[in-house]
């Protein structure tokens, strides 16, 4: 992808992110997003397929990340530590230095609940991704799919308080910590 | 509720399931789930909203059960006692002796990207209200949010397991082994 392409894809999610913090996901036009970010609604139509595409577009790279990451971890890697090593790869990549972006998006999600339904849904295809990928590392069926959701569960957490927060902690810190509370709420302590 | 108006919705309920694994759930009609119910559309409409009020209408008496479970578990319980002891209480009384209707259920939603992402998002709600449960015992927000969520997992792999299974083995059962293998991952093996 040349260079402006690629710049007038951020142009025109910057701008839709605005428009739907300021008014509302539902109110936006994508002939609003267009003009915002200086382009025609035919350039977004080549980036975008619709408006929701422009919130959601990202968990497609974000699954490939898991699932390699997961697969390629050292054989002895038990189920929860290659998940683990996963969302902390997501963490430092994906997400690194994205912090206002995804509190805008949460921002955004959250106001909406057919935008809520398919961030879950997007969150439940992640979790089948990396049972995928444990499954193909030898890991039982059920074991693959508990250890991925617990995963997802403990993201979620993470991420929600990673957003929320003025204190701008470290979305890694907080993946570990989810990860320890999870174990300790287990184990009954 | 009169005797006759619970059975009429019985019979909807029936009526509708069975067009839907037959059909379709996008290809059935509120007239042709009263006609083969031999009830009108307006009885229809007295007990659900919508056709696919019909699948989720149960949800709101789980969510109740589990809530409730939760909170009137003995002081010193964990928290994942606690989930476990609601999930168990659904297993016995919701989901007692309604293994063909949650097999047929779960096909009919399986087929539908919407209808799963309802159901996505009502497991959601599920374990939130959960989580509010605990919170309200005086467990921290985190810890609340990773249990309800974990239990929640492993309710879907136990129910998933329940309902494919041929053997039809018991739901209590298979929600305690899930535990078990959850409780096995995460302390790593």
């Amino acid at each position: 992808m040349a260079r402006w392409e690629s710049d007038s894809r951020g142009r025109l999610e910057r701008a839709a992110l605005a428009l739907y913090s300021e008014r509302g996901f539902e109110q936006t036009t994508v002939a609003e997003i267009a003009r915002q970010a200086g382009l025609t609604e035919r350039t977004f139509f080549r980036h975008f397929a619709d408006k929701r595409e422009v919130l959601f577009w990202g968990s497609d790279y974000l699954r490939e990340l898991l699932v390699r990451t997961v697969a390629s971890a050292p054989a002895a890697t038990t189920p929860m530590a290659a998940i683990a090593a996963a969302l902390e790869a997501a963490a430092t990549t994906v997400f690194h230095e994205s912090h206002e972006h995804s509190r805008q998006r949460q921002v955004v999600i959250a106001a909406n609940a057919g935008l809520q339904e398919r961030e879950l849904s997007k969150l439940a295809a992640l979790a089948a991704a990396m049972a995928d990928a444990l499954r193909r590392r030898g890991v039982s069926d059920s074991t693959a799919i508990l250890t991925a959701e617990a995963g997802i569960a403990v993201f979620k957490i993470a991420f929600e308080r990673w957003v929320d927060e003025d204190s701008q902690r470290d979305l890694l810190q907080l993946i570990r910590e989810s990860f320890d509370e999870l174990k300790a709420a287990i184990t009954g302590n």
